[in-house]
């Protein structure tokens, strides 16, 4: 039953309680206490377990089938590739009217799969929380990471705009700072620059060390944070990386560029430039920096 | 006077109380409280009078002619090139048996240009603080910075054993966590690659953001952490990326290649050379912390 333009959440089952489903279920839980009915589907007992007894969720199943139907919200922490089999398997186990969402990095490899596939009593608002952690599994899940985070929403055509409009609540009542509505590609273009592009250069940055040299002793706090996001979840971002291949190219070359701009500066020894460069770096960080904390509260 | 083995300090002069230097007056305030006299010279009088104000030193001075006489410990905390122009201009003001020290980053340029210039009756040990804050200027400078950093000293051969153990323990004293001593060669190659190449990319990685695309709204903690360090002094910084040029230079191609061969893995989505270079970075990065924990409360 639903009020006029307003969505009735009841239940909302979370698919996959790693990180970032774990993650949900506490904020959910902290945020609206016993408001919802909170099921955790997820096939690792021993995970279920946990969210049960930290009381992040009312039940647990290592099967969707037989409480999907009752779910009024279905948030899929999965990785990428698995959601579409998901919903290939659970196509008339899904309640008439649900809403669902995700948490897929990159957008466009993910919503043309899952498209084409997608029961016509369902409707898939997809969002991304810029949010995380580098560890992964539910050990490692905090409501914390979402509070003043950004969250995007890619929305279709198909979507109903009452639907758009509860995730944007639903997820400002978590937390998140920020909600911006945005297109498939400009999303995957911009987030290969924001956030692939900075895990391939963390990454590049400590494989790029000497071994041996005992670099612990000789590094400062911009070692510890160009490092800190190198600590990397494989599987999750070789195919985040893959699926977003062409934009991430580009993004790096557009990196390369500027370090090799820098590279002559500081073989001609041509402080001019390198002070200009500085300065156009120190600018942008500002502007950045007080954009973030005036959005943060304003929007 | 001197006890066997052990520096007798009594009073110690800062030269520029910019924000190492500040850094340095409230850290000797707060660990060592009145045991020193600390003297600060620098030509900006009102940061003279916030020090002051601050209870961070007990005299200020424009000029160090005056007051140098009485100081047993110097710490430099000029732009590295002005270093030798100081010394040059207070030869004969320097205490006998004075202890010298400093703070800049690059040390092989610096060296060799105080050296030779240095008057026989003083005795200057090299040193690098590796903390530091973006922003410049007495208004940012704070002892917490100091707090479990790494601290470097490059032994010359000219130096007495007794004032390197000052160094040392002094260091050590205002909360440095580890102290190493490396050579002059080694300590610029590697800080090539933790410091100047760090600062490079942050540099680089903002500045080949195109504009108007609001990036803002599309930023998780990975971007924030990694232009933190963008919001750089220009002056300081171009003058460490040219004195360290070769080696500057030698990183930041290190650094390409594993880009470069990272590229080629999102080109042919291989995904498996993808995985690996992960997993790499991930245990490298482990590795680091937990040998950064261990020795900040072992050493």
């Amino acid at each position: 039953m639903e009020n006029e333009g307003i969505r009735t959440i009841k239940t909302i089952a979370i698919i996959g309680l790693g990180v970032v489903g774990g993650s949900y279920a506490q904020a959910i839980r902290l945020s609206c206490g016993h408001r919802y009915k909170i099921i955790g589907i997820d096939t690792d007992e021993l995970t279920l377990k946990k969210a049960k007894q930290l009381g992040w969720i009312d039940q647990g199943y290592k099967d969707g089938k037989e409480v999907l139907p009752q779910a009024d919200l279905v948030i899929f922490s999965l990785y990428p590739v698995m959601i579409k089999t998901f919903i290939l398997d659970h196509l008339s186990y899904f309640k008439e009217g649900a809403l669902l969402t995700d948490a897929t990095g990159v957008k466009k490899p993910c919503m043309e799969e899952v498209l084409p596939i997608l029961p016509s009593h369902v409707d898939f608002v997809f969002g991304h929380p810029m949010a995380g952690r580098e560890k992964s599994g539910i050990d490692y899940a905090s409501a914390q990471v979402f509070q003043g985070a950004n969250y995007l929403i890619t929305p279709t055509p198909l979507n109903k705009k009452e639907n758009i409009d509860f995730i944007e609540s639903f997820m400002r009542s978590l937390g998140f700072g920020r909600v911006t509505q945005t297109t498939i590609d400009f999303h995957d273009e911009i987030i290969s620059f924001t956030s692939q592009l900075t895990h391939a250069i963390a990454v590049s940055l400590i494989n790029s060390d000497r071994e041996g040299r005992e670099t612990v002793r000789f590094i400062g706090d911009s070692y510890r944070d160009l490092t800190r996001i190198a600590n990397i979840n494989e599987k999750l971002w070789s195919e985040l990386f893959i699926e977003n291949a062409p934009n991430l190219l580009q993004s790096i070359e557009a990196f390369e560029k500027e370090l090799t701009l820098m590279k002559a500066a500081i073989a001609n020894k041509d402080k001019t430039s390198l002070e200009k460069r500085f300065v156009e770096a120190g600018k942008r960080r500002v502007a950045l920096e007080e954009a973030d904390y005036s959005l943060k509260y304003k929007d």
